[in-house]
């Protein structure tokens, strides 16, 4: 059907990123892979060709456009590869909000050419071993001491914290009994803080060419200059980000389940089984034209919302809906594409298995399916 | 999420519609699923109210508006209340298309008044015992004899017969071996034409205000003056409309499911088990979320289709993965909304037990979901 | 795969039953449905051949074999034949162990001849409007006056209730607030007396063979030798029973699903589309091995449960685990074959279409499947 | 429900296993599935232990005991502590029955000792790039010169092709183009022979302590000694043991499906959201008790069809309802175990994304779910 989403504006957006693409990111990605993480110079070019600074200022040498489209091109392209932006994505579409809506000028002027142009990267801690997406049971404390906080605590799950140049640290400055959600608050912590550790790197299922590590932070002392908007106000700021932290997922779900299903249609048309072409089995057919159907289906949903999204009426309950549809979306869709190529499916060295692995995580972060169902209920009046 | 398609001059005729259903269709509804059939005064005043004429031309009582939202509109509204309107969508989505594009000036000056009063009622008659969707298969046959066609044979299936007074019949007034689409036209039979006979009502799981049944053509002269279109023209016809006729099917499945949530997540707020609402289990929770979610993207996609529609650029294979999905999340929701009701979803005084009888047929009529994949997968160029 | 649960003997009743379905059940039931109730001389007529006092002593005119097999064969010989035996289901499997396991001598004289020839028909009334499947919750009373209980109160969703010469009333004759479950007994009402009176037959979605209804009780008399058991133990004598109330619907489910995929690939073999019989598409094929497969899975389980019921080892949340996995095998079954008869398979003349209906209840009645995942869960340690 | 599948000496040799998986292959073998293989020795271990020769004649060390059942011991130990035992279950499940059936007096005298005692291992070479399940179109050709066959062809998917000593690869020795089914071949290559070259270790999604390889046979002298079984009869010999292999995947499915559920159980009570284990929101109990319901078929399936292995009575259509039906179980219980991990569950130190990565493989090996259900379909006489 068709889609009303994108202006000739964003179409030579996207030749460009995926000019960008098929030049930059396909031909090392096996490698990126296997390395677990993309090389820091590929944000620098990423940086140059302006695909980082889209939503910054022009003074900085941003674009200066408040527009999510864009974000969505470059998450579209890269699945149209069969690739991602690895932890680009977390960049763009989860931490820059936060420093485009809570830095104060100096702030601005200290980190966002950086933001701009590639050499600064960034990762968010939130997550605590222990805790999961409950941030109200935060452990992680800051203590004001003059003009610094004093830092102490550890954090897991850090996608991007590898690379990090600045990492925005969700921490407790405050305990209020009456009122779990009180005393939180964002430091950003910059690599080489005395105190500031990265642990191990994670072994993950999927996902491969962005690190997730754990981070600790012992007695680290961050000045007070390094605060993100005011204090004990983070738990609001995380709030208002979520919708599009959570559409920004099913972008990318909707994205490579779509690519899933051309990449599976393809193959098909060239495989045989039994001497014929497996695309003209009835039940390849069958398969492939449900998943294209539920496909689309998603993709209207992504499309209203992420124009919603852009006029600034996006819900957190409709971000949640279409979370929790588009996922299960692509997790259908990636295991019946998967199906379909018979034992290549299961080899690594054909995308759809790295299709398949990189898909399980998307029904689990930026809150799990479950955490989805229990917004869209209160939504509903049930309680 | 937002919806768009719909204008003021839309709200003001669903304020309408919305008075007429909860004033004359669900008092009696009930009536009418135990008659098998809606009373013809019912139509008159619908008629009477414009709901009938939307479509034709001002010049024959009609609005004049070939605007498909209207209808969208009256299923709407129907599901709201949780009924339909019968065989009115019927005639006024199925059948009036065929009449709006191939009657020729005398035909609309014979029909259209009435059809726009509420006075002539339609069918259309297809399918034949044996042939189910295979048109090209279709045996009834029309010879021409001077200014009459003599018509022989039996459909079945036939919506809306049993008050019809024009009936559209598809014959076959030639065969051509190499192709065997050609040589099929519309004749419209009116009641009382001698050999034109009513046969069984057959009992339906449920659609019940509906009447369906069958019709037999013994040797009737049919003048060639109700000779709908050109001459073997039919097959192409036929096709033409059939992505209106789908959507159609699609649009009441997905207002019913939303209807299905709606009277759901109201019942568990009442209805206790062990002491607390139903609707505080986080299992009725997770359940009507999930529902939600899938019902929210199936309204996108009705939304996108049907502005696609109304600009004309509606494709076949869309409109196939449109009816297959959203017939689908209808299913789902129903069967799970009735389970919320435990034992009273089983007994028929429970809307919600209609709805699931109600829901079968959506994947079935106007092109069974297996039809819809086949359509699909040629669009993905699987073959 | 081999079963290996009946004798010699069991096949020898197995052909009595199947010639009688034949001959007597299946020639009449539709005739039956549209009455909405089974005729009081079907009863007698299977008395006499036996098949009512399979469990009763044999000094009562039984079989003295307390064997639940020949109660299974009843189901599937029934199902096999695509119908049911309506009430006596529910007279076999889950009232009669009632007067088995509780009749003192005197009752045992007064009813068990009648229930072994099939002159005295039963029904169980547990349910009250409004509280569902918690028992606990339940308000009939029923208060000692001297040789007599003094009944007072309403009952639903009773089966066989138009034509029961018996009813075992659930009643509370104490009421303990620290203890909801004390306090219950069983009551047996006979027709007739004066206060006994009975409702309206509620309209069902399917089972249309039994009737369901409602009975009410305003000062009924009933003697203390009508009490079943001991006073204020029913709530145990009801969870006693459980196990085998819950086996006996799973039995069913699995024996008709079976029989819905032997129609269903019978009509396939038959019909056609497109020119070729509709069993030669691999959709076709793939769907009925995939419900093949899984009613296969659900056949074992049956018989490894039902070995275990009549060695009476058959645990509850094992039961549990039995009827929500069977009954939602039964209704995938259904659908799936449903489609595969298109348009027909929504004519109620089809009995695909009254399987259908018929099986929407299984996962609601003798507990939902949600009251089912409590008990599995329970048992898994969860809580 | 009651197992009656073991006897007490098969319950001594799963002591026996059990300890043997705790002290040998657990500890190490988060090592070997990054190694990507088992080292030689531990084949030893199990070798001395008896594991290895449950089913060879006692004169070569073995047991003597053509009982399937120890293999299910096996299995379910390894699973049951969330291992496998990798190629083991390839070598005794599915490449020593042909040793064992077709193997002449010479060659068990030079073979067995060694298959006995866990110092030969292992292979079987079937698939061949493109050609996949398709037996008829294999294309390795061994061509007859004097006493020996000259072997040219390349095989991929060999699990355990590292280390084996002995391949059983399927070749061409003749072409009927009235026949593709006859002329294949049975030759034994030893590691060593010249012309015979391991290619790459393929990048298996999961399953990672067991290698998958491709192989290559250039002009490889096979001696006509080497020969399993007669020549051109391979076709029938695979198809013979095709009921034990598929079945052989269903039980580890079932054994891993079984052990995720008591791993998730276990993790849910322990681990808190919201300051409550996750054990005790109603959607963790639902989830587990579906699956648990839905493992206990699986299980009374297994336990059948392993009965009637045993006996010789399990059929190729049975085994392909098992295998279909029971991979199916798994890749649910795999999927939804794993989401109530949440983040933790997309981390290979837990092992539930193991689970979930080597269950993928399962619907796919042994012949795909689409495979099965052609099977099933032709014994349903669908066609």
């Amino acid at each position: 059907m068709r889609r009303e989403l994108f202006t000739p504006d964003h179409e030579v957006f996207r030749e460009l990123v995926r000019d960008f693409v098929d030049k930059r990111i396909s031909p090392n990605y096996a490698q990126w892979e296997r390395a677990g993480q993309m090389p820091r110079e590929i944000f620098a070019e990423m940086g140059e060709l302006g695909m980082l600074g889209i939503t910054l200022p022009e003074e900085f040498g941003g674009m200066g456009l408040r527009d999510y489209r864009y974000n969505v091109i470059l998450q579209e392209e890269a699945a149209r590869a069969l690739v991602t932006l690895g932890t680009v994505r977390t960049q763009l579409d989860v931490i820059l909000p936060y420093f485009l809506e809570y830095a104060d000028p100096a702030q601005r002027r200290r980190w966002f050419r950086g933001l701009a142009d590639g050499t600064l990267l960034t990762a968010i801690a939130m997550t605590e071993p222990g805790t999961g997406s409950d941030l109200a049971g935060m452990r992680t404390s800051a203590v004001r001491d003059g003009d610094h906080y004093v830092l102490n605590g550890a954090k897991t799950f850090i996608t991007g914290g590898l690379l990090a140049d600045l990492v925005i640290v969700v921490a407790r400055t405050a305990t209020d009994p009456g009122n779990r959600r009180a005393g939180l608050t964002l430091l950003v912590v910059e690599e080489g803080m005395p105190g500031f550790e990265r642990g191990r790197m994670l072994e993950k299922m999927g996902c491969r060419v962005q690190d997730t590590m754990e981070l600790s932070f012992t007695d680290v002392r961050v000045p007070v200059a390094n605060r993100l908007g005011a204090e004990g106000a983070a738990f609001g700021y995380l709030g208002n980000n979520l919708p599009q932290e959570r559409l920004t997922v099913a972008v990318g779900s909707v994205a490579q389940a779509r690519a899933a299903i051309t990449a599976t249609a393809e193959y098909t048309r060239e495989r045989k089984a039994f001497g014929t072409p497996i695309a003209s089995f009835q039940n390849t057919k069958f398969e492939l034209a449900a998943l294209s159907a539920e496909v689309e289906a998603a993709q209207t949903m992504i499309d209203r919302a992420v124009s919603d999204l852009v006029d600034g009426v996006l819900s957190g309950a409709d971000a949640a809906r279409v979370k929790l549809f588009c996922t299960e979306v692509q997790a259908r869709a990636v295991d019946r594409c998967l199906q379909l190529f018979g034992g290549y499916g299961y080899m690594m060295e054909y995308p759809i298995a790295r299709l398949y692995t990189d898909a399980r995580v998307a029904r689990i972060y930026a809150g799990t399916s479950e955490v989805m169902k229990m917004i869209v209920a209160r939504d509903l009046g049930l309680s």
